[in-house]
């Protein structure tokens, strides 16, 4: 074919026929831009003309005028049916690889697969291009050379043929523009450019020849439709968790997920392989090193932007990223940012789901080692603490075979957005097998080593190793359930096992410096702290256990400091307090709330850390405890009796009281429920002490089925104050007119 | 220590405790890019106070202020003698990783080990870190605790101490900036700020702890220390080869090549680590997608820039972009990207050299098979030619450890600066393991897909699998030789040996399509093109030989076509020459020098292609032939008697005679020569036909032994004009204050 160019062509002279020759091996002029150039946007378009003649070469002749040609149907609510794509709320077609989609055309006369030569053609990107799978011809006439996809007529009624197309398993996933070809012996007669006729490709996780096949349907029932979830934070002794509206089916989400990739220039060539979609998508989710869709910001300053402990749910960021010219949306932090992952591979059609590690370890050295000392006052050491240690830190694994790797290396994969270091030169990570990481086989892409660390790395806690501190818990959301799955055993072999210290050999012979243990030093003697979960606010009791086994007593000179700490580990509070003691069994602290209270940042841990010594035996004793503090509650309230109904409204309320005795200034209120509503906000410019609000809803759920209703309020003295409401949607009785 | 930071401070009100913590931690500024902030520049400092007052908590008292302090002298010259840096043309200190230098420092008083504490301090960067190398401490009195690099006193004279350090064998490569303290009950003493007691480190193949480590000495002196190479190009019937001025000791390219790790903001943590330097620098040494060192551009127009063609070595183009502000220099093609990679890595340490494939497919589907297909009329069909093959392609190996895979994978590592294909989002290639190319494993990083088509990918020309034409041929210069070293059995087993199906199943089994071989169409008649090598401008003899080996006589109609071709394979030629014979045993045609002339492009090639069928049995038939057309004559004289002697003047002239009978114009003439001169250039605005010129230099040798002088004419109409002159350079028995 001839394309019709919208850019200056190269610097020779070129005839039709060298042109096109150039166009198959990219563009001339970006030849300056490495030799083959590659299409990198879904959105830019070039099109076919509608009349093309053939070679000189071929006999002349009188073009045949008489062919009225058109696209009658795309059938877009049958072939979404069919696709597992009718819950997207779009009015384009929508199907998934490897599965037929059928489209009605209509000639001037009946249609004869011996006589006619009919083509359709579907064109993605600017640069169309036979070999790179971004201008596909499907002829189902006489002239058959199918390269890509495959093409059969279903039915004819007179001159309307009833169309069925099947996209290759491993095509590209993306919006594609539609055109049907007549071939005569002069020439080609095309269809006119019509938007209507544009339909979206993605990943068929219910196909097994799809790279991301998933065999059992409750899975894909979860990973892949489910687009409400829950994400686990708080503190390994005190798991929180709050509902995360992913939200991939609302309206221009899909839209944006491509916009998203546009941006980011990743090839159209690429975008068929969904290790390749992933790892970018990992790069381009934050601003990093690209003007990606999120700003991570862990500064306690968040004035000039969203607090990362405000938003509820992803298609508000990736909507927001969209509509403002792809400007990255500020802020978030790593639950946010594997929240959004997790619309944008559920969205294009990736098996996926949010991890939460539980002390997470952070090397920043790559030696898989993390070391935290205190110094001799009990203090944590930062000139000498090469790691920080978060409390929890979120990624996601998404579900795929990897052809490039050894096949026991398929399934689960961890991807990482949230920009931590950078991987081979951007900030990204993953994905990476979870069978390599418990195997400690670390040389195979991508990234392996850092996860490694994340999960397993030996931790040098006052230089005690403390290897089974770190990745203490690996928790993800249940498979049609509220509660969590513990999936820890997916990433490591039980601690001090046969196989861990295979894995862990095995790790050493990749590159990972090894862990030279220290012997625990015998001291007869051993602590442990104790504290009740409190509110925000309240007073803490602290209890200090000390149990000793030698026969004769003995003293211990101790000292206690507490601070107030981020997830992330590191400590910002400027003061610390500290407790003397000469002890007994055991011991107990009073902290006062007005202790506390002035230092707090988001989601506020107090860190508690003991470092003694047995004055006999002159050994040292270390213990540490995470105190995670319950925010105030929200309530969610269903103003009605009865359950809600499908098209009938419906009034929601959220209530806070003010527990405190200072005001909650700028105070903002989301609510947020795929299905049911998209994000409200409300704004509060202050709450005074005591004082109460009340925010009204008037909803209409769409459909039928258990749906969450989730509020978030946060304000710079206060965040992380969230909760969710379920509830079944039922069927209007009175009415029979919507689906099911 | 307290940093001086130049730099506004965090949100937070900081005291010089916590300042202290988080710079341990990354600049607080540049928490919300990123969680831990990577310093990666080497010309950006921050630097030390002067005096520093211990922890509150000490003891107080008067300061010491008696003590003189300073640094005597960094032995430069010996350090550089035992340290193999004594080629670079600098007056700083170079060393090489984990062997000892020695320098002098001097106190007030005499020096004793067990009363003073004295400490050496070593800074890169702008936030020197212990934990990140950044900042290293080298203890030689009483307080000893050497982390990163050792450090003993060797002589104390009076108040004099000369005291040996011992970088570790990983250490960060770059520009140190040295400090010496003394460290009283009250605060710590130190130097000032002085740019003379600068030092270099660099990799260290004398050192077997070192990654780079090489154990023959002649290999070092050719892939480390020789800064002059050649460079294989041509075709594969006809080799042709030209000298290049690697030039890594020239003056100021070692400073050139730490700066374009600067501009590409590689983090001083990685700097350390061969793969990561050499990995970064193959993206950073071509203009794509970051400001990189060189314009490739294969277009034929090069008015905006410097033919890639007239270079004639490294430093030329390395102290061009560092000079002006690393802007990209413009133009280049693969063996100019080879050239600089070379200077690039020797220069920094690492072994390396240029290698030649001819034959070299270049694979932009991923699938490692390369279709050349040709139309009915004998011509390439590019429509249907997935991928071109380059008549030769030029990249680079680098010798080092890969601890980040299996042991057999470390030695010699593919590494390709040329932007062909993305490599993980850059332009880049490699580094990728020689032997995993050979052996099939194609899973580990970096890029060995890409590389194993290069080599191994299975051509389909015609349709007819032409399995052995890939990768032909891999040369590369042979040490300390001018002839090249055939190393093609280094990246592949014998063609149809067992080994080589074994290497091919595994690629497959890393996700590499596998082979379909078409059976060879049994023509029971051969066919060859033979072409006699010739001067551009001169008729060709091209003679199609035809052996039958059936019983009866049979009648072949055929085609020849002639084209106009680039090395890269792609034919720009807009006329083709058709020649239709039927035939006896064989045929000459006469190709006239006016048929090619006015088509002709840089280092032009004729390609021709027979495509013919045997009327008896319908079979077809089909060959091809690139001839590789040789400039005319470029003569280097030296016009004296006797041999050159150092530090004597010489008289050196570079003749050229137009051949042709039309006007050359745009004329550049080079002259290089390492050790020698810097990069001569003469312009001539037009050379007449069968007129000649003339340009003389005049030169001092600085060193003794083998020098090389080069040059290369250069013009529009006429590329590759090259010559090299070999002489020694001997003593002057006159003089004695010269070093040898």
């Amino acid at each position: 074919p001839l394309w019709t160019a919208d850019k200056p062509v190269s610097p020779f002279k070129l005839t039709p026929r060298h042109f096109e020759h150039i166009m198959s091996l990219g563009q001339p002029w970006e030849h300056q831009h490495g030799r083959i150039s590659l299409d990198n946007s879904n959105s830019h378009e070039s099109n076919l003309l509608e009349y093309e003649a053939f070679d000189v070469l071929s006999p002349r002749g009188p073009l045949d005028e008489g062919k009225v040609l058109l696209i009658v149907d795309m059938r877009v609510a049958e072939n979404r049916k069919d696709h597992y794509t009718d819950n997207f709320k779009s009015s384009s077609l929508i199907v998934r690889r490897n599965k037929e989609f059928t489209i009605s055309i209509k000639l001037d006369r009946a249609f004869s697969a011996e006589q006619d030569d009919v083509q359709l053609e579907f064109l993605i990107g600017s640069s169309p291009n036979d070999n790179k799978g971004t201008y596909i011809t499907v002829s189902i006439g006489k002239g058959k050379h199918n390269r890509h996809w495959k093409g059969r007529v279903v039915e004819i009624q007179g001159n309307e043929v009833t169309v069925g197309i099947t996209p290759n398993a491993s095509c590209i996933i993306g919006r594609f523009r539609t055109f049907v070809a007549i071939v005569t012996d002069f020439g080609r007669q095309r269809t006119q450019r019509n938007q209507d006729t544009d339909f979206y490709v993605l990943f068929n996780p219910w196909d097994p020849a799809d790279q991301v096949y998933m065999d059992k349907e409750e899975d894909r029932q979860e990973y892949v439709m489910n687009d409400v979830g829950i994400i686990y934070n708080g503190e390994y002794n005190n798991i929180s968790s709050r509902s995360w509206n992913f939200g991939q089916f609302e309206e221009g989400v899909l839209d944006a997920c491509l916009m998203v990739m546009d941006a980011g220039k990743v090839p159209l060539l690429f975008r068929g392989n969904a290790t390749e979609v992933v790892r970018q998508g990992s790069a381009l989710l934050n601003a990093q090193d690209d003007k990606g869709v999120m700003v991570g910001n862990w500064s306690g300053d968040y004035s000039s932007g969203t607090a990362p402990t405000a938003w509820t749910g992803s298609p508000e960021i990736l909507l927001k990223y969209a509509s403002e010219g792809c400007e990255p949306v500020s802020f978030v932090q790593c639950w946010v940012f594997a929240g959004v992952m997790n619309t944008f591979t559920r969205c294009l059609g990736i098996p996926a789901r949010v991890i939460t590690n539980f002390f997470s370890a952070h090397d920043n050295t790559g030696n898989v080692k993390t070391d935290i000392v205190l110094d001799k006052d009990g203090k944590i050491d930062r000139s000498r603490t090469k790691d920080s240690v978060w409390n929890y830190h979120c990624w996601n694994e998404v579900y795929m075979k990897r052809p490039d790797l050894p096949e026991n290396f398929s399934g689960w994969q961890v991807v990482d957005c949230t920009p931590q270091e950078t991987s081979d030169g951007l900030y990204r990570c993953g994905p990476t097998s979870v069978n390599a990481i418990k195997e400690g086989e670390l040389s195979y892409p991508f990234d392996a080593k850092f996860v490694f660390a994340e999960v397993k790395s030996i931790s040098m806690f006052l230089l005690l190793p403390y290897t089974a501190y770190v990745g203490k818990l690996i928790l993800t959301k249940k498979k049609d359930s509220s509660r969590y799955e513990d999936i820890t055993s997916n990433y490591k072999y039980p601690e001090g096992s046969l196989k861990e210290r295979e894995a862990m050999q095995m790790a050493e012979r990749r590159g990972v410096s090894s862990r030279d243990y220290l012997p625990l030093a015998e001291a007869g003697v051993t602590i442990e702290l104790q504290a009740d979960t409190i509110k925000m606010g309240e007073n803490l009791k602290l209890t200090l256990n000390i149990k000793n086994q030698t026969s004769q007593t003995c003293i211990i000179s101790a000292i206690i400091t507490g601070c107030v700490a981020y997830y992330t580990g590191v400590t910002m509070s400027p003061t610390q307090c500290d407790y003397n003691i000469f002890t007994a069994e055991s011991l107990t602290i009073d902290v006062k709330a007005l202790e506390y209270m002035p230092y707090l940042v988001e989601q506020s841990n107090l860190l508690f850390v003991v470092y003694g010594q047995v004055e006999e035996s002159e050994t040292s004793l270390s213990t540490m405890r995470v105190v995670n503090l319950h925010p105030p509650e929200l309530t969610i309230k269903v103003n009605m009796t009865g359950s809600p109904m499908v098209g009938k409204e419906l009034m929601v309320s959220v209530e806070f009281l003010n527990p405190y005795n200072f005001i909650l200034q700028k105070v903002n209120l989301r609510i947020d429920g795929p299905g049911l509503i998209l994000t409200k906000l409300k704004y509060y410019s202050q709450i005074l002490p005591g004082a109460s609000v009340k925010y009204k809803v008037l909803l209409i759920p769409r459909f039928l089925g258990k749906k969450v209703l989730m509020a978030c309020l946060d304000c710079p003295l206060l965040r992380q104050v969230t909760n969710q409401l379920e509830f079944e949607v039922v069927k209007d009785e009175n009415r029979n007119d919507l689906k099911e």
